[in-house]
């Protein structure tokens, strides 16, 4: 796929694992080592899940590409991704590796930009695929998770720009 | 006030000049120079300005103070701020200055963390100010607006991540 193009049938091309309401047991053993999940109940779990997609990724395969358009988010719910970056000689810098619990692609999900990174998987993986369309479901039906959720988005963000900025203003000053 | 102290008495030694409701119209005015306002209806606009305190704050005067802990967001309705950050010297670095539709302090909103820059009056300035429990009550009162406002933030915070993490890769390869 070149850039600009949407990241669905890169989803579609994994292993079909079925709804998510059968991974809400999974999910919930997560909670305790999660940043996102932290807080939820397993009641919203029980919800959240059943607006998943459950895919499986074997190793080396490619999760995200970073310039694609994607309009989703993928929770790992077991495996382990590496995440890349683009650098200015055409290579690819190895940025950090993150496992179980851990959340992707949330800002293309909610702001319809390109993926940020790459994520490729180094073992099996499973993720559970959240769209744009299934949270807008969960904000219908079910308001107030639908601001848990955006407000732990928000968190995370937050979060995310403040150790950045840091890191910006070592080198800027 | 040290850093770790609120600064809700900041904003209470501002000139208080009430309930929003008074100002919707002035911040429906905004919405189309607004990152942030952009998409909200004029509904959207009496709702959210209803649940507002607006306040004016003299020139050279100190409106957030980085370190400060802060639980409030500030929309700028008029005027001129100026932003910066402190540098590792005990200096303050200018960053930036942002006029009316901007709005400051998401994050600790939302995090509670402290807050990340100073902003510092450059002229007469009118803010409007939306608390943690404002922003509860909205999202309790009235969920759709609740969220919109929510993506609207979750899609602020993406869109400077992007810019920061792209500005730092600059340094780090």
């Amino acid at each position: 796929m070149a850039d600009g193009e949407s990241d669905r049938k890169r989803l579609e091309s994994l292993e079909d694992l079925g709804d998510g309401a059968a991974y809400a047991g999974s999910i919930f053993g997560l909670v305790n080592e999660s940043q996102f999940f932290v807080d939820f109940t397993r009641e919203d779990i029980d919800i959240l899940a059943s607006y998943m997609h459950i895919y499986r990724a074997r190793p080396q395969i490619t999760i995200l590409q970073e310039g694609e358009i994607g309009d989703y988010m993928l929770m790992l719910i077991d495996g382990e991704v590496d995440i890349y970056k683009a650098n200015r000689i055409g290579g690819q810098q190895y940025m950090t590796s993150v496992k179980a619990g851990t959340t992707l692609g949330e800002m293309s999900m909610i702001d319809g930009a390109s993926r940020f990174a790459t994520c490729i998987a180094l073992r099996v993986t499973t993720l559970g695929a959240l769209t744009r369309d299934d949270m807008g479901r969960i904000i219908h039906d079910h308001p107030s998770l639908g601001a848990k959720i955006l407000i732990k988005l928000v968190t995370l963000l937050s979060q995310r720009l403040r150790q950045t900025s840091a890191q910006l203003l070592q080198y800027i000053k």
